[in-house]
């Protein structure tokens, strides 16, 4: 990958000084269009070499172009909030909103080529971890940003040639430390592996641009006129956005059966065998939640389910299991315009508990799979890749540690319909049936066809659904409440 | 305070499950409606003698309440996130949104009683950081909270017996560890500071309940009544906001003098002197950004002036002299839906640098007393009270170490005229000057009086305001850079 940035490529102060002006009133230019439709963000990665100038890069572009609507990112050592989180959460955190660019340095390549330089990973691992940033950025360029990836090379001697010429002006000499040279004696296999890092993740999508970085003049023009071209023609294609290569969910069994219709909704308690068995397993997930290993654990529910099939109230009983410090409950109603200016996903991240807690999710990020999907508010190429992308935010979580049981209350529509009459004639409840859930019980099959795709396409071994019988509350609640216990208990067992 | 609560107050069982169900069903009921109308935000601070329940009554409430709607926040030691920031950073973080419950362990008080209880501080310091809180919670009354705080109280007696009993049972014996007979050793000591801290923060806008701990049936009554009433008493009031009791600013004096009219605007730097100044200038500033005692300080700028008085330009000079992963360029836009569901200085909290980086913020939290105070965008009380509730806020940066520096950009109307013609010629510019432009220009004595009562009324040692002829650029810039510089100096200097 790194030929062509081998050649000694090199621009003249004549030509720099000529070509400069046009380019730096063309880059405001672009800038000022993407900020004005705020039709998708800028994410751009500057990586490379240590001593290729990265930093002199972003401190050029920020003088280049209006620092107001860029947000810079460093990262260093991760704080205590970033480790006790997936490693993709502060990437997520710090995502541009449309209309604005963030600059990544390293962008989330470094821990990746740095811990197999270091021989801290093996080879597969590295693969592995370079697959996950390939699908995030994939995720981006789906919700429409533009991502540009900029690679400054310098050759071995090149490095040793910047380093000594840093060193030698006074004013430069703090940029070398005894961390570059240290860099310097590693070069062959930095080399070796950064090149196969790209190579892994020059995806059709987010390509890598390869910069020879010994010439200054050189590097400086062609970082410039990358991130021009690539606005310019990212903002040409507009909002037009590529047929889903998605393939579309199978068609429903012949036979009409399927996960829901299995389900016998029969299944009751009675009160006493509830009084019973509902303060034992409160207990025993009290008991867990406070288990020594817990910490290290952190818990992650969601409760889907039909309207009024029960959520709040189970989620009430599980929640009177724990203690009110240790758990958040996190209603998800309609993203704010924060949220929406940013990929669908990312209004969940931001609610992704930190070790040790529990979240419990009241509706969550299967609303793009279940009602964005039946009633057409997502288009069928964003809804169609949402099952990927679903399965692999579930399994950042999971790797950190975090237990993810999900759990879809199943109630009769015949159930839903007393439900619904009920509320209407409690006070303070009739705020809660709206003209929406009349709307939604008219396309009752539509939705069962939805969740039985989102089952089949989304329970993973490490995030389960749990299908539960909830025309009898108390059945559901047991239900539920020994579910997350055994969850658990398989997860601190396994410690 | 605690003499009402040393009575042996007590409830039968009888009374408390008579009571208990129509608490219950009233509480669900005020909190439907506090969520329904989202006029305002519930802050609830729990705090009171270690053993006396806090986490048990939250549990409860939890419990009788809909917990999709209340938020938990407990702290302990400080993120490494939070301790470069000023102490009150994370408690602004977590404010809730109008319609939605905060529950605060200890609420903002557990470090000054601890740190006093300790003898870490003395007892001036400790009237101080309680003055600071209740600065604080008049600001979130007067931006419409409601503010509820209950101490939970225990006698020393009490106390023993409580640890005692716990203890006693397997399944509560873990919530006594060593801490807490430390904690009971030292009651006396706790008692007496912790009464002088409940006196001086027991504010007519936001008072504390004390309330006997010692029977859990009464102090759980207690406390859900508590909460029931001041609810009730706020929903009542309503949007009906108290006049203000600010001062209004003096009338302009009568010789027409003022910081404004006194500037020379016809100061100006030949291309010669800029061009030799501005470079040796920003060198400066570079080598103070990395000044080793630079990491335990950092920076804030503010950037207000006249519309085309040339902000964006000086932001650029400025930060042309950084590095980019230092800085962050903060433009102050129309509040987003989830800012403005918070208090009004919300959304500058939220771009509060860490110690070590700077922060330029393009427009500020100005705003109030300048376009929202002219134009009539805020109501009267509340513009006169920002003008002590950003002194409050500046006071907390600088505390934490921050250098804060403010420009008021000045431009004559001719000048401004000039330059709104200019822009529009250049396509890319054309955007920048709208409607509001030539609207603000039409009141242009108004907003002269704004900038001096601002002036007068916000310029303090720790944030003083500096006023910058600027109807050439040059000079405008160069004299920002060399107060930016002389600022940092001198508190670089004083390390």
């Amino acid at each position: 990958m790194f030929e062509s940035a081998e050649l000694g490529h090199a621009v003249s102060k004549r030509t720099y000084e000529k070509e400069l002006p046009k380019l730096r009133s063309d880059l405001l230019e672009v800038q000022a269009s993407v900020l004005e439709k705020a039709e998708f963000a800028v994410v751009l990665v500057l990586a490379g070499v240590d001593g290729a100038g990265t930093g002199d890069i972003a401190n050029l572009l920020l003088g280049w172009i209006d620092p107001r609507d860029v947000h810079v990112h460093a990262y260093g050592k991760l704080s205590d909030e970033q480790s006790s989180r997936p490693p993709m959460w502060r990437y997520w955190r710090d995502l541009p909103a449309r209309g604005k660019t963030g600059v990544f340095f390293e962008g989330w390549y470094a821990s990746p080529i740095h811990d197999r330089v270091r021989r801290r990973i093996g080879g597969a691992e590295m693969t592995r971890r370079l697959a996950e940033t390939t699908r995030f950025e994939r995720m981006l360029v789906d919700e429409g940003a533009l991502v540009v990836k900029v690679w400054l090379h310098l050759t071995k001697k090149g490095q040793r040639r910047r380093f000594e010429s840093l060193a030698a002006d006074p004013a430069t000499a703090w940029r070398v430390d005894k961390e570059s040279w240290k860099h310097h004696a590693q070069y062959d296999r930095f080399r070796q592996v950064s090149e196969r890092a790209l190579r892994e993740t020059n995806t059709s999508e987010a390509p890598w641009t390869v910069v020879e970085a010994t010439d200054a003049r050189y590097r400086n023009l062609t970082v410039a006129r990358t991130l021009l071209d690539a606005t310019r023609a990212r903002l040409e294609r507009g909002r037009r956005t590529a047929p889903s290569r998605a393939a579309p969910p199978p068609a429903p069994p012949i036979d009409s059966r399927n996960v829901l219709a299995d389900l016998d909704l029969t299944k009751a308690l009675t009160a006493a065998q509830y009084d019973k068995q509902l303060p034992r397993l409160q207990g025993r997930l009290n008991e867990l939640s406070r288990h020594r290993h817990f910490r290290d654990v952190g818990l992650v529910t969601v409760f889907e389910g039909n309207d009024a099939a029960g959520k709040g109230g189970t989620i009430r009983r599980v929640t009177a299991a724990l203690d009110a410090r240790h758990y958040d409950v996190v209603p998800i109603a309609a993203p704010t315009d924060e949220e929406k200016a940013q990929p669908y996903l990312w209004r969940f991240w931001r609610h992704v508990p930190a070790k040790g807690k529990v979240a419990l999710f009241d509706r969550s990020w299967y609303g793009r799979v279940l009602v964005e999907r039946v009633e057409g508010f997502a288009p069928e190429p964003d809804w169609m890749r949402a099952y990927r992308e679903i399965v692999d935010f579930e399994d950042s979580l999971a790797r950190t540690g975090l237990v993810i049981v999900k759990f879809w209350l199943a109630v009769s529509a015949k159930e839903q319909l007393a439900r619904f009459r009920a509320r209407q004639n409690i006070p303070f409840k009739r705020f809660k049936i709206t003209a929406d859930d009349w709307r939604n019980r008219k396309k009752w099959p539509d939705y069962a066809q939805a969740v039985c795709d989102m089952v089949d396409r989304t329970s993973t071994e490490v995030a389960p659904w749990h299908l539960v019988e909830a025309n009898d509350k108390r059945w559901a609640r047991v239900k539920v409440l020994e579910t997350l216990c055994r969850s658990l208990e398989r997860a601190l067992g396994a410690r």
